[in-house]
């Protein structure tokens, strides 16, 4: 039953009664726009990682309703026959913009912009929202453990603890968009080419007359990977010495000096220091270790700055759930419609809740780099048909308080939003996965400190064009 | 490319690595039992809610690895020829053992067993723990919400904020094992009978040249379910009076009194009482409110005692990812092997972390339920071969604090885990989700209120048979 779910159908029901009450008020045609964006980095961080991209491009590519689909529908008895018979014909004709999977993103900017009519463009949202929003919320956990870590090697372990099976699969290619360096989970291997591996379990140990006899078995079939479970009795008294007896009787002989041990259990600092000692006193000094106990970006930097020794890190549920903050708060708001003529009206909403307002209009985003540095200095929203000019100084402002004012030289303005649908067609060439893990390192590495720090970062400039905040500031003077 | 994943591969890589292993040890016809078990409740309540049986069933039921599955696993190098064959035979041919969905559950006990050849029983282990985790999380989080509400209804509103698509789907299954009444998601309806249901969006509202218009719109398109969204400018100012203005105009004419108005920003209290007085001095008074903004059950708690006027609640990514605990830690672990006589011996993880320390050999549960109350009283885990004769009076104690005794009598002793597959055969009749629903909610009724509190509940009593126990210590002595 799971294998052939038609993700179409996965659509909050009011886009299907927003379709149906669009077209019987003559709206079908009617040209939208909708930005993608969120509103506050998870973990209070300094900015997020833009992920998903691709399963919504393959979403919209399969896009379409069955006819088990519309009988279900019309069971409602609440669409119209003209509505089922424009589903049952339903493929995407609009336009899609976004920021390419592995772009540092920041609250209030759009990562997506959609033009299409309104009945497909409102159809689209739900599930492209939770793609995106899925994604990007683990791809930023997975940076901030990767960062954390501090160059040592990131596995993502954490498919028991998954959310669904894409929490699992898509959770794990997220993960290494982020920047870790592979996975538990087998079928994230097989789809996306995320590399797994894995060794062994507790049960693997216990199914053993005795611990050594599992190690030396382990060792004996996998010889060029033997990383053995140390802990299901006692580290340190029985775990790490039965380790070096197999080590010993089996790897030594074929000459081999790589190998691991993983600890499950226990103080970290304190038994992977002692195992340092024990391995290297036995000659063992190639020997990884590596641990996994529900952890995240704040105990590894805590346990590294004890000295533990650690080369690898299996990170489970923290990463694979982002537990410390698992919603990633992407909306999809109308923010303009063409009139029959053509000309694009801006649309605002604006809402009791001041950080709920929008921005409105269909708009170009711009990141500026310092020539000098590399560095990302800000973000610039502007509407659709301004340019700035890069060759000449720029003032812009805090659209909040406005008396904060920067003059912005020496740059190099980058749009970041990028066509990936014209027409309904797609026309960007999708990057591999290690290519767009590359981008992401490269990209993070192009933010300066301030803005990487876990607690309280620098915020960084994200800015409205003189044009677009005169024209929010009138739509707000007038409610609308 | 989502449509045709297939669920066998869905595992932990080492549960592979451990197959290839077994049967390279002579070990793949070895009897194993595993029990999964969970340690703690999610947000320190005072137990679960047992969720995702059914989908264990499916997947048991379609185990099987493709030609492409076993050439992509050749082309890793490290499995021998005899296991690919293996897995291109497999299916699964042991016992399952597990509690109804929907059955309240505790730490510690099993909620189900696993009696299978080594191979098998190990290479379930990451779906089976996915799906249980992860259905029994959002049981378990939507059950708090929907007694937070306190009879009102509660509908479940957060795919999009979801960790990929069977967070959506299924989750939207489990929340309404929890208790709640329908959902937003169209295929969750779909595919499983969840009831769903939606009517607009703020985009709908901006659609129109005025608000007004909208709403009129919408009550003449669906004049039966016409639920308006009264906040994308202003609610009190202009979004109730213009909700008022078209019930005035469409509904009444057709002598139609239901009716409805969703809040979705703003301060639920003030507003919702601000809005039932508006709209009852209006003649409204049939009109229904709902709400719904980063709603979970200590927001519902917290604004009905200070007299908020709700009728509906739609609870979005608080209850959809459990947000406040996003993890249920259920474990998989090896508990018993058989030897060559077929002789059940026990097997114990012992760790660093007492608390990872689990309760050996095959197991049966009993929930112990009062005569007089019908309230549940204790569970108590006992050997395999033990029966609990409820005519008599039993004493039972605490298995860590062994002076803590207790005796009850008048009581009934039932059988909490019960069989799924004899055999590899599909042995249980599958409640429908009505069901299961139903038998949740009862069941919930069956704990005292004391276990019910969100905060620092009674701790229920989850037992040892003296029999097991002594077992138990005997090893923990042995040290394994």
């Amino acid at each position: 039953m799971i294998d052939s779910i038609n993700m179409s159908m996965l659509c909050d029901f009011y886009e299907l009664t927003m379709g149906n009450g669009y077209l019987l008020s003559g709206k079908q045609d009617t040209i939208t726009y909708f930005d993608v964006f969120f509103r506050n980095v998870p973990d209070h961080g300094g900015f997020a990682i833009a992920a998903g991209l691709e399963q919504v491009v393959d979403y919209i590519q399969n896009l379409h309703f069955s006819d088990e689909d519309i009988e279900f529908l019309r069971g409602k008895h609440i669409f119209c026959e003209e509505f089922l018979n424009y589903l049952r014909d339903f493929h995407f004709t609009g336009d899609i913009y976004a920021v390419p999977e592995g772009t540092p993103i920041f609250p209030q900017e759009p990562i997506m912009t959609v033009r299409a009519p309104a009945i497909q463009a409102q159809l689209i949202e739900t599930y492209v929202l939770l793609v995106l929003n899925h994604q990007s919320l683990i791809a930023t956990k997975a940076n901030r453990i990767v960062r954390a870590a501090n160059g040592r090697t990131v596995l993502e372990f954490g498919s028991r603890r998954a959310q669904g099976a894409f929490g699992a699969i898509l959770g794990a290619r997220a993960t290494y968009i982020g920047g870790c360096h592979g996975t538990a989970c087998t079928v994230s291997d097989q789809l996306y080419g995320v590399k797994a591996g894995g060794t062994m379990a507790h049960s693997w140990v216990q199914m053993f007359d005795s611990q050594y006899e599992a190690f030396k078995r382990y060792c004996e079939i996998y010889p060029n990977n033997a990383v053995l479970l140390v802990d299901t009795y006692n580290t340190l008294k029985s775990g790490i010495p039965d380790a070096i007896r197999a080590f010993n009787e089996v790897l030594k002989p074929m000459g081999i000096k790589k190998c691991g041990i993983r600890i499950d259990s226990g103080d970290m600092a304190y038994l992977t220091r002692k195992a340092r000692q024990m391995l290297d006193e036995a000659g063992w000094t190639e020997c990884q270790i590596s641990v996994s106990n529900s952890l995240d970006e704040y105990i590894i930097q805590d346990i590294l700055r004890q000295g533990a020794c650690i080369d690898m890190f299996g990170v489970g549920e923290r990463m694979i759930t982002a537990r410390s903050e698992p919603v990633f708060g992407g909306v999809y708001k109308l923010c303009a419609v063409e009139d029959e003529q053509g000309n694009i009206q801006p649309k605002i909403k604006i809402s009791e809740n001041v950080g709920k307002i929008t921005n409105p209009h269909f708009k170009k985003v711009y990141r500026f780099f310092g020539n000098d540095t590399g560095k990302a200095i800000a973000d610039y929203l502007c509407v659709h048909d301004e340019t700035v000019d890069d060759t000449q100084d720029l003032e812009i402002f805090d659209p909040e308080a406005t008396w904060k004012r920067k003059t912005v030289y020496n740059f190099t303005a980058k749009e970041l939003l990028v066509p990936i649908f014209k027409e309904g067609k797609l026309v960007y060439q999708l990057p591999t996965l290690e290519e767009i893990r590359a981008y992401c390192l490269q990209q993070v590495d192009a933010l300066w400190d301030e803005v990487k720090r876990f607690d309280n970062p620098h915020v960084y400039y994200v800015d409205l064009s003189q044009k677009l905040w005169d024209i929010k500031q009138d739509m707000l003077r007038a409610g609308r």
